[in-house]
C-alpha cells in the first residue's frame, strides 16, 4: 500500500489521559481513534492487526475441532433471568429497553445465549461433546475505563463454550484449549504465562481455571511464579508458604498496655518481637441471599500473621455462597464490643473464627485484648481459642516459598488476555439444559468456557514490545511486513523504487511504501513509531553511488546494506528468520 | 468435517412466524437460532457462509483501494446531536445510558462516527480522497421485524464512506463502488439489478443513489425496469410515462350531481368516461421546523389522474426541507371547506396546488366541486386553475412506458441488499469537518456512503436459490463444497469412505462427511435441505458391485455414476464448471 493514499496520521503529542505506553503509542501511531472513554474505533492499520490475530485464533481453534458461530450482541433479559445473572451482573452490564419496552442487555459474556442455543439443538448424549466459539463485540461498563484497549468498555473477544457428558471429557477439552491458547500466544510472538486463577462469578469458587497472562511491566495482575517446579498463579489464587519463621512459644498469656498502638507492627516494635509473632484480627460481614429473596448476615473474624495481608478472593472461596462480603461496619464492631485496633478473638461472641494456615497453632502470639489501649501476650490459638477453622486466607508475598516448601517464588506483572474455566453444570442446571444419557435419563451436561481478549491482545503486544521510539510489532501481527521509504527527488530513482515496491508485492510481501513528500527524518521517525519488523530505504545518493539499499531491523536495530539484485533474496531470508522467533 | 462431530440439527416443522421460504429454510436447515423477534444467532454453517460473503466483499473493496476499519458499535449521543440526527432517527435507533448517565445509542449507521474520525485525521486536500469501510454489527429497532434476517433488528452490514475534494472525484469513486458491488453480486452468484433509488433521510432528496436489488418473488421492493434502454428504478423513485391516453377536451365546465360517489372510478363509471379523465385531489399537510425549534405548517393539494396513485416519496422530493408530511386531518379539511370525496382545486384558499406531469393541462377533467354529492365536469387546468406547479408525483404502474415514450416497463420484486449514496456535504458541513484546499481555505469535503447488508445477502441468496426440498447454495457461498454420504454397514466400505473423505480434503475440497448412523432417506432429505452444490454418495451395495459412487448436482438434479479411480478428476471438473456459473 502506498502511504500517500493511506488513511494514516501520526501524532507528536501524548494524549493527557493515555496512561501506559501501549495506550500512548497506539494513539500516537495512528492505530486508534478514541470515541469516548473506554470506546475506540480501530483505524486501518489496527484493523489489519486485528484480522491477523483473528486468523491465528480461528486456525488454532479449528485444529481442536471448534466450530465458529456468531451470537447476537443484544440479548433479551429473559435469558439472564433464567440463569439468575440479570441481577448479579450489576452496573457492568448495560441494560436497555426496545420500542416495546422489552428489556435487553448488551452481551458482556454469552453463557446464557449459548446454553439456550445448545438446548434448542442437542437432545442426546450421542451429539456430545460440542465445541463452539465466536469472535464478537462485548460491552462491559467499567467504572474506570483505562489503559486504552486493555480495560476498555467495548471490546472484541473470542469466547468459546464446550459441552460434555462427564468430567473426563471436560478435562480433555480443557487441555485442548490450554494447548490451543499456548499455540496462539507462541504464534503471535508473545511472552506469556498460564497461571492458576480464581473462578470468580463466572465459574464459582474452586472451579478449575487458568489465566493466560502476557508479561508486561504495566500489567494489572500480579503473578506468583516458581518456574523450577512449574508453578504459576494469579496472586488472587496463589497458595504459597511463609519462609522459615521463628516461633515464640514461651510468652505467658498476659495483658500488656499498648496505648495508641493500633497496628501489629507498632505493637511488635514496642514489645521487641517480630511482627509475625502478632496476629492481625479482622472482622468481615457476609450476606447470604435465600431463595425467597430475603437476606441473612453472618460475621467472621479472620486471624493472620501480623505482617501478612488478607486475600479477599480466598475469603470468598472459604465462605461459599456469599452474596456479598465486606469488612464489618463500625456499628457492627460496636455491637460486638470489638474496639478497632485492639480487637481479638477471645471472650467475645457473635462471629466465627478462621485462622490462616501460616499461623503455628501451638505458638504464642500477641493479639488485641478487646479493650482499648491493651493487647494480650502469649495467646496460643490451639490452647486458647475455643472454636475455629484453619484455611488459606493470606495474600502471597515476596519472600514466600512455593508449596514444595523449598522453591522461592518470584513476582511478575501480567496482562490477562485469556481465561479458561471449567463451569461444570452451573448454567446447564440453572437454565434446565438437559440431554438424555444412554439410559434415556435427563442429565445436565458439563460446560467449559474459554475467553480470549482479541483487542486486548493487540494492546498487550504493544505493551510487551516497544521501546522509547515506538512499537516493535511481532512479525505475525505486524500490519505490514516491510516499511519501504523512498528518499529522493529524481524521476529515475522514484521509478526504481516503484518497481521494487511492485516486485516485493508480487513476491508476497505486504509492503507499506512511503512515497510521501516529506523529509527523511520524518519518515524514519514515523517508521520507528509504526514499528514494522523491517525498514527498507532507497536513498537516492547511496543508490546512485553503489546500487545499494539499506535494510534495518526494528527490533535488533541491525543495519544491512544490500545491492538491488540481492534484495529479494535477502528479504526472504530475513522474513523467514524473523517468523521463526 | 464429519457430521457426527458437528453442531447441526435439521427440523421438520416450519416455525409459525417464519413467513417466507428463506426464513423457513434457514431455520429448518439449522443455520439460524432465533433469540427473540428480529434477533438471531448464526450457527456454524451460517457463520461459514457469512465468512465467505465477507471475504468476497473484502477482496472486491480492497481492489478499489478501500481500507478496512472497525468503528465502535456503541456511540455517544453527542456525535448524533452534532449532525442533528439524535432526534431525527426516531425509535428505530436504540438509546441507552451508561452507569454515569451519559447518553449513547447503538449504531444504526455510522456517518457521524466516520466524519468525527475523518476530522481528527485529515487536515489537507492532499490527503484526499479517503476510502474506508467496515464490516460490523448494526441495530435498528424495526417496528415489525419480519422475514428472518431480511428485516431483522440486529444485523451485519458492510458500510463504507469516502471523502472527496470535488464532485468529479466523488463521481469517480461512486462508479468504482458501483462496479465493486456488481462484481460482488456476480461472484456470489446472485441475480441482481442496480436501480435508481431515493436518497431518503440518509442523503436527502435528489442525491445520486442506487440500490442493488436481489431478484426474488418475496422481495419487499417493487422494481420498474426497461431493460432495452438500460433503465431500472425502485418504484419509490421511478419516473415513467402513461401509455397513450385519449383526452377529452370538449366537456363544458358544469356541475354534475354525483350522490354518494366519492371515488374517481365511481364518478367515471357514472359519467361513462375513462377514469383518467377525472382528477384525484388529495390534500397533504407539511410541517417545517425552523432553526429555533418552532414549527410552521403548510397545506398542499396534489392533482393526479383518477386512475393513478400518489408517490409520497416523490412528494418529499418536491417539497424540500419538510420535517413531516402527512395526509391532511379531517379538521384541516373542515377548516378549508374541502369535503372528503368531493374536494377539488377551485374557489378555495389556504393551500398550494401541484399537478402531476401526466395530466394534460389543456384537456377537460372531472374534479370534485367542493360541495358534497357534486363534481365539476370540464375543468381545464391551464384555463381554470389560477396558480399551480407541475411535478412528477405519481406512482409508476403496470402499463407505463419508460421515459423514452416507447419502451413498456416491467415490474419485478427485489430484496435490497446494497445502497450507495452521494451524500455531498450534508455531514461534513453540519459536523464542521473541514480540510484546507490548495489555497489554504477551509472547505467541507464531499462524502459518499455505501451500505451492503451482509446477513441480508445470506437470506436473499436463499430466497433466490431454493426449491421445494430446500436450499440451493450458489457455489461461492455454500458452507461446504460437497455433501458426502456413506450408506452402508461394513467396516471395509466405511474405511473406503473415510479414505475418500481424506483424499478430497487433501485436494482442497471442503467436504461435509455424513457418517451419522441414520438411514439413507434421512440423509438425502437433510442433504437437499442443506443445499450444498454437490452430493456424493457411497452406497455399499453399488460400490461393491461396480466400484462406483454417485454424484448428484443439487441445482440441475443431474446424476452421474463415477468409478472411484475417476472420482477426484470428475469432482475437480464439476467444481470448476459450477464456479463458472
Amino acid at each position: 500500500m502506498k502511504l500517500s493514499n493511506s488513511f494514516w496520521q501520526t501524532y507528536k503529542e501524548v494524549p493527557s489521559d493515555a496512561d501506559i505506553p501501549s495506550h500512548q503509542l497506539l494513539l500516537r501511531a495512528g492505530f486508534l481513534n478514541k470515541t469516548t472513554g473506554g470506546i475506540y474505533s480501530y483505524l486501518p492499520f489496527a484493523t489489519k492487526v486485528l484480522n491477523k490475530i483473528k486468523k491465528v485464533i480461528r486456525e488454532e481453534l479449528e485444529k481442536i475441532g471448534a466450530q465458529e458461530i456468531l451470537m447476537s450482541f443484544v440479548t433479551p433479559a429473559q435469558l439472564w433471568k433464567s440463569s439468575g445473572r440479570w441481577d448479579q451482573m450489576g452496573p457492568l452490564m448495560i441494560k436497555l429497553k426496545d420500542r416495546k419496552d422489552a428489556e435487553f442487555c448488551l452481551s458482556a459474556t454469552n453463557e446464557e445465549t449459548i446454553t439456550d442455543i445448545f438446548s434448542a439443538t442437542v437432545s442426546s448424549y450421542k451429539q456430545l461433546p460440542i465445541n463452539l466459539f465466536q469472535i464478537n463485540t462485548k460491552f462491559r461498563d467499567e467504572l474506570r475505563p483505562r489503559f486504552g484497549l486493555i480495560r476498555g468498555r467495548e471490546f472484541i473477544m473470542k469466547d468459546a463454550y464446550t459441552f460434555h457428558m462427564d468430567a473426563k471429557c471436560m478435562d480433555e477439552t480443557y487441555e485442548k484449549y490450554f494447548q490451543a491458547y499456548s499455540n496462539i500466544m507462541k504464534r503471535l510472538g508473545l511472552e506469556y504465562i498460564a497461571v492458576e486463577a480464581d473462578g470468580g462469578e463466572m465459574a464459582g469458587a474452586g472451579a478449575k481455571t487458568h489465566e493466560f497472562q502476557i508479561i508486561a511491566d504495566n500489567g494489572e495482575d500480579d503473578i506468583v511464579e516458581a518456574k523450577e517446579i512449574n508453578f504459576a498463579a494469579n496472586i488472587e489464587a496463589a497458595k504459597t508458604l511463609r519462609n522459615a519463621l521463628d516461633w515464640n512459644d514461651d510468652i505467658k498469656c498476659e495483658q500488656v498496655q499498648t496505648e495508641g498502638m493500633t497496628s501489629c507492627q507498632e505493637v511488635a516494635d514496642y514489645l521487641n518481637i517480630p511482627a509475625h509473632q502478632t496476629l492481625k484480627s479482622i472482622l468481615y460481614t457476609a450476606t447470604y441471599r435465600k431463595k425467597d429473596g430475603s437476606e441473612k448476615k453472618a460475621h467472621y473474624m479472620f486471624l493472620i500473621l501480623g505482617d501478612d495481608e488478607l486475600n479477599e478472593i480466598k475469603l470468598r472461596k472459604v465462605l461459599k455462597g456469599t452474596h456479598a462480603l465486606e469488612p464489618a461496619s463500625a456499628e457492627t464492631l460496636d455491637e460486638l464490643g470489638l474496639p478497632k485496633g485492639y480487637m481479638g478473638p477471645l471472650n467475645k461472641k457473635g462471629f466465627s473464627i478462621f485462622i490462616d494456615e501460616a499461623v503455628e497453632l501451638e505458638a504464642g502470639y500477641v493479639v488485641g485484648a478487646n479493650k482499648i489501649n491493651y493487647h494480650l501476650k502469649g495467646l496460643k490459638p490451639a490452647r486458647d481459642i475455643e472454636e475455629f477453622k484453619v484455611a488459606d486466607i493470606r495474600l502471597a508475598k515476596s519472600g514466600d516459598l512455593a508449596i514444595d516448601g523449598k522453591t522461592p517464588v518470584k513476582f511478575r506483572k501480567g496482562i490477562e488476555v485469556g481465561h479458561i474455566f471449567q463451569l461444570g453444570d452451573k448454567y446447564t442446571k440453572s437454565m434446565k439444559a438437559h440431554v438424555l444419557d444412554h439410559n434415556g435419563k435427563k442429565v445436565s451436561p458439563l460446560m467449559g468456557c474459554y475467553g480470549l481478549g482479541v483487542s486486548r491482545i493487540l494492546a498487550a503486544a504493544v505493551e510487551q514490545h516497544h521501546d522509547e521510539n515506538g512499537i516493535i510489532w511481532p512479525t505475525s501481527m505486524a500490519p505490514f511486513d516491510i516499511y519501504f521509504a523512498y528518499i529522493g527527488k529524481k524521476e529515475t530513482t522514484l521509478k526504481v523504487a516503484e518497481s521494487i515496491y511492485k516486485k516485493l508485492n508480487d513476491n508476497g510481501f505486504d509492503v507499506l511504501f512511503d512515497d510521501r513528500n516529506v523529509g527523511a527524518g520524518a519518515k524514519f521517525k514515523d517508521s520507528d513509531l509504526l514499528g514494522l519488523p523491517i525498514r527498507l530505504v532507497l536513498g537516492e545518493r547511496d543508490f546512485e553511488n553503489s546500487k545499494e539499499l539499506e535494510i534495518r531491523l526494528r527490533k535488533s536495530q541491525e543495519t544491512i546494506k544490500v545491492k538491488e539484485e540481492n534484495l529479494l533474496l535477502k528479504l526472504k531470508e530475513l522474513k523467514a528468520s524473523l517468523s521463526d522467533l
